[in-house]
C-alpha cells in the first residue's frame, strides 16, 4: 500500500476508490477534491476494515451531508430493532449512521451494521467504555478506554467522536464563567466525571498521541466533540464553548500531521443571529476543518418539534459553512427516538441539508427543484411524487383528497392558479 | 370620533383602544407606537365593526405574528367543521385568522366567524366574488367586485388581500420575462382572468380609490397581494415579482395619504441565499410598509413536509424584516389542509415568528427561553410542559416511554448528562 490514510493518498496525490466514488457522486473536480483533502478541509471517512463501504465526502466542495443516531440501550436493547432502524435509515437516504449503543450486546451489534451499511458509520467509545461499569465511567482505566476505542477501530467504524476539549482548561473556564445548563453532552459529562473522581487530566487529552496512533493504523476519522456546547439559548457562543473550540484547533493541527483526518463537533443551541458567527468561528479557530452541526435549534421553547427548530439552524448553518447534520428527532430533550420519530428527523435534515446545497449553488441541488418547478407547471403529479424528497406522504396526502378533476388539487380546485393563468397567457399568445 | 383610521389616530398623537391593547401585550413603548404607525411601517388592522376585536400590531417594533388560512370550499363547505377550525386555531396562539371561502353559506361563516374571534381576520374578496360566477370571475362587473369588498368590510373584516399589483405593466414584464410557473396566486390569476377576457385593467388598480374609500370608511388595513410571487425557485427575485413591488410601493404611498394602512405580501419560493435580499427589497420598495410572507419555501422539493421549508425561511425572513407570517401547512401544494394539518402548520409558523424573535432580541421573548433553559436545568419535568409552544405533544412523548427513574428521560438514561455534570461540579465546590 502506498499510503497509511485518505489523507495521507491525497497529499501524494494518489485517487483512492474512496475518492472515485465521490468523484463519481459530487459536483467536484478531482484536483479540488485532493487539494481540499490534503488540507483537511474534506474528509471520506473510510475504515479499513469497512470492506463494502462507499466514500462520503463531507466539506469543502461536497454537498451537505446528514446522520442518523441509533443503537442499543438498556431502554431498547432488541438488536432486530436497531438493524431495522439501520436498514430503514439507509432507504430514507442518510450518508451516515451513528451507533450510540451503551448497553448489552453492542460489539455483536456494531459488527451486524458494518456489515449492512456502506454508508460511515460512527461511535462514541467513551458511551460503550461506561457500559463496562454501568455508566460509572469513571472506574475505567486509561488502558480500558483505548482498548474499546482500538476495538471499535478493527471493528469497522469509520469516524469517532472523541471529546478531547473537554480539559482541565476549558473545565476551569467553565466554572470562572457559570452557565444555565452545565453540561448536556454525555460524552463530555462522562469525561467530566472521569476526570473529577480520578483527579487528572482528560486522558484523551493527554495521550492524543496514543489515540492518533490507533487513528492512523485503520484510518479513522476524528471527530473532535463538543463537550462544552450549549444546553440552552443562554449559554449559546460562552467562553467555555469558545475556549474548547480553540483546544480543537490545535489538536486538528496535531492530528493532521499524521495524517489523521479530522471533523470538528458543534452547537447545540444557538439563537439565529449567532448562527453564521459560530460558523465562522469554527472555520477560523480550527483552520477549515468540516463542521459537524447538532442542530442548532434555534429556541428552547419546542419540546416535541425539535427537529423544525433543528432544520431552521442547520439550514442557515449548512448555508454558511457548516458540512454534516447531526439529525434531531421530534424526541429530542423527551425521550429515545423510535421509528416514525426518526422517520421525521431524517426528512427534516434531509431538508435543511438540500435547501443550503441549493443556497450555494450545487449544480445537482438546484437542477432538482427545476424539474419539480416544471412538473408542477405541467400538473404533472406522478412526476412530482417521483421527484419528492419522501415520496410516501405526498401520495397519502393526495390519496386522501377527492379533487373535482383529475389535474388540479383540492386546495384551488376550479381556481387553480397554474391553469387559469396558463390558460389566460396560452390565449393571448395565439390571438 | 376624532380620528378616521388607527393611522391617522396615530398621526394625530391619539391613543386609541387597540394601540392600549398593543402596549399592554408587546415590548413597544407609546411613542415609538404612535410614530411607526404615523409612517406606516406598523399597522393594527382594526375594522370598526369588529366589536370585540382585541388590537394586534403588525410591523416595526412588533413581535413576529402568524396568520391561519380557513375557510368553507366546494370540497369542505361544513361550516361547523371551519369554526371548529376557528376555535382551535385560536387555542393554538394564532394572530389573525384568513377566511379564504371561495363556496356557500360564505357571509354566514364569515359573520361568524367574526363574532367569535378578537384576533385580527382577513379575506381575500375576490374569491368570494368569483364564488357568483362558479370560478369564472371574469364575469363580474366592477361595481359587483366593489360589492363584495364593500360587503366584507360591513361585515368586520380587518384586512383584505388585494392583488392590485397585477396589472397591464405587471403582466408585461412576466411575458417578456417567461417563468417556470406562471402565476401561482389564485387572486392573481383570477384578476389576470378577468383583464383578458374583458380587454381591461385590473379594476383594483383603475379604481384604486373607489378602493381607499372603503378602506377608510371601515378602517381596513389593505393587504396588497403579490399575484406575482414565484411559484418555484427557478422564478424567484425575477423581473415581474419585483415589478409587482414597484407597483405596490405605489400604491403604498397613495393609501397612506388616505390614512389608509396597508402590509405588502410577498413570497412564496426562495432559496436561502436570497431570502434576506426580498425582505431589503419590500422595506426599501414599499418604504417600511409591513411585510407578511407566504413561506417562503426554500426547497421546491419536499411536499408533505412545507411546513418545515416555509419555517427555515419563515424564521430567516422574520430575522431580517418580515413582520407577518403566512402558515403553511404539510398539505400545501397537494391538498386542503385538514384540522390536523392546520395545527402542525401553526406550531410550525410560531417556531419560526418566536426564534426570530429571540434573534431580534425581544425581550419577552428571550426569556421565555431563559425559563425553560432553567427548566431543563433543574431537571423540571412539569414546568418544561408548562413552558412548551404546544404542551400536548411532549407530555405524550414523556408519557411514552419508561424512563429509568422520575428525574431522567431515556435518551441518556443513567447517563444522564446534566445530572452527571451537576453532581460533578457541585462535588468540586464542597471539597
Amino acid at each position: 500500500m502506498e499510503y497509511s490514510t485518505q489523507m495521507d493518498a491525497a497529499k501524494k496525490g494518489i485517487l483512492t476508490d474512496q475518492m472515485q466514488n465521490v468523484l463519481d457522486k459530487e459536483d467536484i473536480k478531482k484536483e479540488e477534491l485532493l487539494q481540499n483533502m490534503a488540507e483537511g478541509k474534506l474528509v471520506i471517512p473510510a475504515n479499513k476494515n469497512h470492506e463494502n463501504a462507499k466514500g462520503v465526502a463531507v466539506g469543502k466542495g461536497a454537498s451537505t451531508k446528514i446522520n442518523v443516531n441509533l443503537g442499543v440501550s438498556e431502554d431498547c436493547f432488541n438488536t432486530d430493532m436497531e438493524l431495522k432502524k439501520v436498514e430503514e435509515s439507509l432507504r430514507l437516504g442518510t450518508d451516515a449512521i451513528m451507533d450510540l449503543s451503551t448497553y448489552g450486546a453492542t460489539q455483536e451489534f456494531r459488527q451486524k451494521m458494518v456489515e449492512t451499511a456502506p454508508v460511515m458509520l460512527g461511535t462514541v467509545p467513551m458511551y460503550d467504555a461506561a457500559r463496562k461499569y454501568e455508566g460509572e465511567s469513571y472506574e475505567l482505566s486509561v488502558d480500558e478506554i483505548f482498548e474499546v476505542v482500538e476495538t471499535h477501530a478493527q471493528d469497522g467504524i469509520d469516524f469517532m467522536t472523541i471529546h478531547a476539549g473537554v480539559n482541565q482548561e476549558s473545565v476551569d473556564k467553565m466554572k470562572k464563567n457559570p452557565r444555565q445548563t452545565d453540561m448536556v453532552s454525555r460524552g463530555g459529562a462522562l469525561l467530566l466525571e472521569w476526570m473529577k473522581k480520578n483527579s487528572a487530566e482528560n486522558p484523551f487529552y493527554e495521550y492524543f498521541d496514543r489515540l492518533l496512533e490507533i487513528c492512523q493504523k485503520y484510518d479513522i476519522t476524528l471527530s473532535l466533540g463538543d463537550g462544552m456546547r450549549p444546553g440552552c439559548l443562554e449559554d449559546s457562543t460562552d467562553a467555555p464553548q469558545i475556549q474548547e473550540l480553540i483546544i480543537l484547533g490545535e489538536l486538528t493541527k496535531r492530528a493532521w500531521k499524521q495524517n489523521v483526518q479530522v471533523i470538528i463537533e458543534g452547537p447545540g443551541h444557538v439563537p439565529i443571529d449567532e448562527v453564521i458567527t459560530n460558523m465562522q468561528l469554527e472555520k477560523k479557530l480550527c483552520h477549515g476543518a468540516p463542521f459537524y452541526i447538532l442542530g442548532p435549534v434555534v429556541t428552547d421553547v419546542a419540546p416535541g418539534y425539535d427537529h423544525i427548530t433543528s432544520a431552521i439552524g442547520g439550514a442557515i448553518a449548512a448555508s454558511n459553512g457548516a458540512d454534516f447534520l447531526c439529525y434531531v428527532t421530534p424526541a429530542e430533550h423527551l425521550k429515545l427516538p423510535d421509528l416514525d420519530d426518526m422517520k421525521e428527523g431524517i426528512v427534516a435534515a434531509r431538508i435543511a441539508a438540500h435547501s443550503a446545497d441549493v443556497a450555494q449553488g450545487i449544480p445537482s441541488a438546484v437542477k432538482w427543484d427545476q424539474e419539480m418547478g416544471q412538473a408542477r407547471d405541467n400538473l404533472d403529479w406522478e412526476k412530482m411524487f417521483e421527484l419528492a424528497l419522501d415520496e410516501e406522504r405526498p401520495r397519502e396526502y393526495r390519496k386522501s383528497s377527492n379533487p373535482i378533476d383529475e389535474e388540479v388539487c383540492t386546495m384551488c380546485g376550479k381556481m387553480c392558479a397554474l391553469r387559469k393563468s396558463r390558460d389566460s397567457l396560452k390565449k393571448e399568445e395565439t390571438e
